[in-house]
């Protein structure tokens, strides 16, 4: 366990009231004034912050006592201390590969997407109406991965490779139900055992085999995973192996690489079902690991199970073209029914890097990357093999596998001699792998460090064409590209970089996000994502470090790793974190999947019953499926808690199998239950462990901890407490703490170890692997580190204690108006509250969704919609949000109130109305024949504060969303219909 | 001279043709594709665009050889290379003071205003409708200096304190008319410096005086300025030198300082009639100097007579409040005719960047750190006082001069030790000024320093009371401030960081920049300002030195100052670079001194004529005015060029007292002159100089050089050409170029040694001081190098080539319609061209100023206006415009022609129409009561680019212009007021 006792804070001495150490964060973070919280405390009788608190959370979880954790930094001096922890990070000349390059983000689309909070605080576009921008961008992703790949339809990201092979294994599953899944030896090392690590639970037996040497004629192979080019380099041709697992009813996976399909025939040519792999390194920097963008794409055919988002074409009212997430019914039954597949969360804003990335440099520019990268590694090889070394993979595109001329040990010496990374295989051969960042001097250091006698020139001399060297892919009929690709016109376009600017501005322009407005998206704790803590994941000591680098150049990630451990250690009570899922679902996976290690370990084989209130996000139930459980639900009590009666009958029924309770805390409806340590005792009590859904922690800390009241592991979304952006859908971060017995199950990793086996060698248990990197998306852990070292302990208890006064304030201030569904105790909401809006259907045939739509004409995004409660809408202002903007919005939805009661009178029309007709865009307005029994004034501009000169108007009217899936289009469509609907007149 | 051969260019190997070596910038900073410049090229009659400029290019001035400039590194390697070379500066603790101190850009504000190409490529908000935001927030700089100052009126910012106080004498000089002006002997050195300068010419005897003994009952003193708290850091009461300046007509300007004045009584009541300073200390890094915003206030009686731009608050033609550059005659007026100033370009951004940081720490953050900085010197003063120092200002804020118990050298080398430096002054005295990042620790560790005994505690332990220590400004009757500041709500709301950010989106969004549409402002050079040239201007070893710290900790600059001058030189043709003027007309103010200073030297006493062009840029004329010559008109001939015959007479009549020619190049009127080298040639014969105003070096950069075809000097709007962006009205840079002969009249500077001084020693002329710091704005010189470092000698060409190209192309499309008012060789423009608007207003009652306002219905800037040619409007495209957006430009131009035609036929009103009731809002256009003969749609989407989704609305009608001079407004109005233009309905 991490040592706790630190920095007991000191008294303040007469030196600290001359010159106070000013701690200025936490009012910055913070949305209301210290006379605003005096004033809205006031309101609901309450004489301070902690009596509000005291209020409303339960006696027995308390945690009564400060957090320990470090005096807060300010802003400035948080940026030197974390500069100086990068600086500890050394940066080599990386040639590892492995699914992870060196790339150049363009320098426009890092300050521009990557810094721009206009860009990175959106939410999943679940509002495609305010959200055409992202929309558009995520469009352009799919269609740059099925024209690379050659295949049908794509989805706009998965979290990495490894799981979206995992993914896949889940899709053939789904299709043709077999337990026999083979993977190429050929594979990385990760992917294999993320897929091996998923497959365990389904029942599904994986075999690891010569591509090349199968017989696929029992018809029981679900599929089979190849790699093109495979992790060594070769390019082999796969022709026969997917025509013989074809006739067999074998699905043909084939895990690739974007950059070589630039010029190498595209898997999708050669009939394979699905295509998958990272876009790292179109745009998107190392990270140590992520975040980065899995891709994956299908046939046709095989779309309605295909995991993850999807963005398509579609319909608004007025028929014009639009965009917004596709088939979004297939996404729930997915991950409801005998899930397969968990993934909420995904890398939206690393596919809009990777897609811009194509978007700018077009495919001539990506060609001739590629043609560049594949000319220097021919060189090398070349320059290699004429001094004594074997090539072991004659058909390459980037990456070699050398049998060197020189002992392994002394290549290793001469590399680290000048900051060198190799790959260094088993069998004594040496892997490189070149990037676009190759240039001249790089090829000449590779010759040194295999000390080849001659000079590059010399090598260079010896080449016969240089455009098509011999041994080129190029000079390949078998697999040269000759298809085209990327010839739709926002690939051609957007070449300069005044012109890319402007593009990515107009994208962002037509976007809600935090730079407008708040976003009370209830669950998913839109709070500020602030400068100082997004500043770190640019410095290059962070973004430019290979994940499978040796551990001896990365100490300032694990110095990171060790401080973030600690303090979320402190904050949950929890013994021990693993880092490595890298979105809350991951999380929930590999919590459960610990729970099932540790109860195997017991030898409790016979527990896998799951109880999950019916209340549960959607990714509970499908974790708990997929990690092997058996979900019983639990009943939902009227007043939104938990029905005491019903756990108890269920923990006695499955007092046998019960493997655990996955509950959230405070539950979805917003209430703090009284029940919730003694529902951890009957758990516990009944052989079962407790998996605390950690979503909510932004009601928690400072307050209460899980690991305190009974709970046994955790995730955190740190996109949602600890300030990581949503950046439009991921990335995420979900982290899992544990109680110390759950610990030796944490995750591990195939190359660098990870988690218990760091510190108990062999007798780790690590139930498997859970991400391609070791610690998931390394490269955003600064942010939530940063937010905790600028709060300290005072400044996080007070966030939680201004979300639950923001949240109780406008349940009170909408009360009138809006039932709050649940309360807890004290008559208190917890951080998010739920209004009931089930009535106006029959009262006015009015919908959650169109209170939805119409808080659009306010400036507004909606809160969630029909969850956890169908027909309901839940509120989550979090701390971030001042009193005048939490004012405003109960202003709007008072006034939508007010509309739908005309409604009910008959005042206006049941469908001719401006809720039913909302939300009103900006080309309907100035439409000179305005016939609706409404003001243009009415419409457009509903409060005083909706002003002509800042209003963001949706880009599109109300979405037709049955049209666009029964007619789906999920890439860019064609020049003609594109243009389209922008033309005004 | 500086060597230049370098870099002789290698023949391609065949490894360069294996890997290329790419240059990937200049294809994203020039706009078109090379298809598109081939498709223009061919529409024009050429075949290359070598032959259309050396179509365009008179013969006898081309350069006929590459310039010698180092290969162009690739963006990422610009990045590594700037890097290397930050990091040479070494960064200690400053304690050096002197007008320039250690401040914290606030994160939020450094990322969305100072990194956001949104808030710096806007131009100078000369059209008020799209300009709305900068408007307000430079009338809430406006507010917080005349609030802090107690004075009525204040500009939206000078170039620096030092040249503000040139600017006061510049003032009284207007007013009085008198010739003696008096300096105090505590103002800092750089300030007297320049003034000293600037009093030269106009024949004012400055007179350096101890303010307490002045004698002013001869009633010829001009002014007085005065320095509160002064250099040493002494506060003095003014109110009796104050009282006896007035009753004898000499007015009082007083030199403060902002941050000091947040707890200090405020120099407007002590009355004096001006005040000024540096806004730097409010958020705006050190950057060895600048980029910084002066300030200047003064009272209601002399805003007429206020140098540089104004902010007022007026009416649009809907009655609704707004903003606008007030006074705009005034300026001219002040410019033109016997000009006292020569201000264009100032610091806007900078000054933008303090108003936030205002807005963002309010008044009471704003006295918290002002009282945290004053207690820090206090115990710093109590700990040195009592052992055995004597601190020679009893009463200060900040700033002590310290007669040390060691000796003075000994302090050093125990400062040195610990990385600080101090103000050594020449009595054996020790200057120490704290800044709000002081600590604890900083306190303690200048006690060290002192070698004080006692601890901080100990020294903290004896105060008696922390709030108001002894010897406080704040325990003070007579200098404790007692009046209110910055209590408008504009200050005293957004101060948690999300509401900060949403109230900079909401001002940025108002405004038309480069990332929306192209502003082809002639004379402007409006082009790229990239993102990677942008990058090193945040990097700390630029933005953290202290312009006066020991030049051995400035490597990092003095070796960008090397390679940025050898880089100019060979690509003007000039000798020497002095980087000190931080504007345009700075620069030709120098340029014109260092003139009289070497005809001086030559004695040539007499010569003191300057001949300029009528079309001149109204800088011209006004800085020939300041550096003492007799402006003498030169004629236009019909053909827009100098008139041959006109300047042939002139250079007869003036042989005896010419001093020089001033001249634009190409002319102002967009052509490349012919005969400009024979111009050269009679100036010279005549025994005249010749200054070339290089506003317009982007149409010659690689193709001809002024110093090859006869100039003697030129300044170079690095702003301009040299892709610094324009910041909304500044930070520009204006560094001279010359010839050798001139080189040892450079600028020099009173604190560090540059130009001329560093390498001629005491054979140095330097002619004075034109900046506050030795290298004007330093801090963006970086912008300009990596410009030229990336582009490279053939991208540098290119760029010309095709800016020319996109104005002959430009000039072609629109030949159908409008007329290009003057063309020069082969029937081509240069880099901008006029067209003629002025028969519309008799033809159609149709003004320059309509045909702008209309254009912003289509989202474009207009062109400049009515500059050179009244009535006519000036278009320079730039070459960072690609073909689509010019073919945008000219379809809008040419619709609006059409427009006018359909008055001038009488089809459409001649009053009524959407021309002259252009620009149309989003408010007008929903009113339910449209009653116009035109359609909404015509009036906002009049081309099928302009879209719904993406329409970027004047956020205002037009603009009421002499309402508001007359009642003029220039501070935020009252809350009642301000809010109302902006409530709908
Ligand atoms: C209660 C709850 N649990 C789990 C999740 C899943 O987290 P993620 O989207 O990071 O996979 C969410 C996400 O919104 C959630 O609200
Ligand atoms: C021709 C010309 N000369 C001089 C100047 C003055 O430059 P600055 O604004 O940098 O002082 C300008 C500025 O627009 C100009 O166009
Ligand atoms: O992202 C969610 O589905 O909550």
């Amino acid at each position: 366990a991490v040592a706790l006792a630190r920095c007991a804070s000191t008294i303040p001495t007469k030196l600290d009231a001359i010159m106070p150490i000013t701690a200025d964060f936490p009012a910055r973070h913070i949305g209301p004034r210290k006379h605003d919280v005096r004033s809205m405390l006031k309101q609901m009788g309450f004489m301070s912050l902690d009596e509000l608190t005291n209020a409303a959370v339960p006696d027995d979880i308390k945690l009564n006592r400060d957090l320990q954790i470090d005096q807060p930094l300010s802003e400035f001096e948080l940026i030197k201390r974390i500069q100086s922890i990068a600086d500890k990070n050394k940066i080599w000349r990386s040639y590892i590969g492995m699914g992870y390059y060196n790339t150049c983000i363009p320098h426009t689309i890092l300050r521009n997407m990557f810094e721009n909070p206009g860009w990175t605080t959106q939410y999943t576009p679940y509002q495609p109406e305010i959200a055409q921008g992202r929309l558009e961008s995520l469009l352009n992703y799919q269609t740059m991965v099925t024209d690379l790949t050659g295949l049908e339809v794509a989805n706009a990201s998965l979290l990495d490779e490894g799981t979206a092979a995992a993914e896949a294994l889940g899709l053939c599953f789904r299709v043709n139900k077999r337990r026999r899944f083979l993977l190429s030896d050929k594979l990385h090392p990760q992917t294999i055992s993320c897929v091996e690590t998923r497959a365990g639970p389904f029942g599904i037996k994986i075999e690891i085999v010569d591509v090349n040497n199968v017989d696929f004629s029992g018809k029981d192979i679900g599929g089979i995973i190849f790699q093109y080019p495979d992790t060594e380099g070769s390019i082999h041709d796969f022709t026969d192996v997917i025509k013989r697992a074809a006739d067999n009813g074998t699905l043909t996976i084939c895990a690739t690489d974007l950059m070589a399909l630039t010029i190498l025939k595209p898997p999708g040519e050669f009939g394979v079902d699905i295509a998958l792999g990272t876009s790292q390194r179109f745009g998107v920097p190392l990270g140590y690991g992520g975040p980065h963008a899995g891709f994956f794409a299908t046939k046709n055919k095989y779309v309605r199970h295909m995991p993850g988002r999807m963005i398509g074409v579609t319909k608004d009212v007025d028929n014009h073209e639009c965009f917004r997430l596709a088939l979004q019914t297939r996404e729930q039954h997915i991950r409801r029914d005998k899930a397969t597949s968990n993934i909420c969360t995904a890398q939206a804003l690393l596919a809009n890097i990777s897609a811009m990335y194509a978007v700018y440099h077009g495919p001539q520019g990506l060609e001739d990357m590629a043609r560049k990268i594949h000319n220097g590694t021919l060189l090398l090889a070349k320059g290699l093999s004429e001094s004594g070394n074997v090539i072991e993979n004659p058909m390459f595109f980037d990456t070699l596998k050398i049998s060197p001329r020189l002992d392994q040990g002394e290549i290793k010496i001469r590399a680290q001699e000048i900051n060198i990374n190799l790959r260094y295989f088993p069998d004594g051969c040496v892997g490189v792998s070149l990037d676009e960042t190759v240039c001249q001097k790089d090829v000449k250091d590779l010759l040194w460090v295999f000390q080849c006698p001659k000079t590059i020139q010399q090598v260079a001399e010896g080449v016969t064409s240089p455009m098509y060297p011999e041994g080129s892919i190029l000079s390949s009929n078998e697999f040269q590209r000759t298809s085209p690709y990327l010839t739709h016109p926002v690939f051609n376009t957007h070449h300069s970089e005044t012109d890319m600017v402007r593009y990515m501005k107009r994208l962002e322009n037509k976007d809600v996000s935090l730079v407008h407005s708040m976003i009370p998206l209830g669950s998913c704790t839109m709070k500020l994502n602030s400068t100082t803590e997004m500043m770190p994941c640019s410095f290059p000591g962070f973004t430019n470090l290979h994940p499978f680098a040796p551990p001896d150049q990365a100490y300032g990630y694990r110095h990171l790793f060790e401080e973030l451990e600690q303090d979320l250690c402190e904050i949950t009570g929890y013994d021990h974190i693993s880092f490595q899922p890298n979105s809350g679902a991951q999380g929930e996976y590999a919590g459960l999947m610990a729970i099932m290690a540790y109860l195997e370990s017991k030898g409790e084989t016979k527990r896998n019953v799951c109880l999950i209130p019916l209340s549960a996000h959607g990714t509970n139930p499908a974790s708990a499926q997929m990690a092997g459980m058996k979900v019983v639900p639990i009943k939902t009590a009227a007043d939104g808690t938990v029905d005491m009666d019903d756990i108890r009958a269920k923990v006695v029924v499955h007092k046998e199998d019960l493997a655990c309770l996955m509950i959230t805390y405070p539950s979805t409806n917003g209430v703090f239950e009284s029940t919730v340590s003694e529902i951890c005792n009957l758990v516990h009590e009944s052989g079962g462990q407790v998996y605390l859904d950690g979503a909510n922690m932004n009601a928690q800390v400072g307050l209460c901890r899980p690991g305190d009241y009974g709970s046994d592991v955790s995730h955190l979304n740190l996109h949602k407490t600890f300030c990581i952006p949503h950046g439009g859908g991921g990335p995420g971060m979900g982290p899992i703490g544990v109680k110390a017995h759950l610990a030796p199950f944490l995750p591990s990793h195939p190359v660098i170890s990870t988690g218990s086996a760091t510190y108990m060698g062999k007798n780790a248990k690590p139930f498997g692997v859970v991400s391609a990197a070791p610690y998931g998306s390394a490269a955003i852990l600064p942010i939530s580190w940063a937010y905790i070292k600028m709060m300290g302990a005072k400044g996080l208890k007070r966030a939680t204690q201004v979300a639950i006064l923001n949240a109780n304030y406008m349940s009170l201030r909408l009360s009138g108006h809006f039932k709050t569904l649940h309360k807890g105790k004290g008559n208190l909401v917890a951080h998010e509250f739920i209004i009931d809006c089930r009535d106006f259907k029959k009262t006015a045939g009015v919908e959650a969704v169109d209170i939805a739509k119409r808080l659009m004409d306010y400036g507004f995004h909606a809160p969630t919609m029909s969850w956890p409660v169908t027909g309901a809408l839940m509120i989550e202002p979090t701390e971030s949000e001042d009193k005048a903007e939490l004012d405003r919005y109960c202003d709007a939805l008072i006034h939508i109130r007010k509309e739908i009661s005309d409604i009910e009178t008959g005042r206006i029309d049941k469908l001719n109305n401006p809720v039913k007709r909302s939300p009103h865009t900006l080309k309907q307005i100035f439409s000179s024949n305005w016939d609706r029994p409404y003001t243009r004034e009415e419409a457009a501009f509903p409060a005083p504060f909706v002003r002509s000169d800042s209003k963001l108007w949706p880009s599109v009217g109300r979405i037709d969303d049955s049209y666009g899936d029964k007619n789906l289009v999920c890439t860019c469509p064609p020049m003609e219909e594109y243009l389209s609907p922008y033309i005004v007149n």
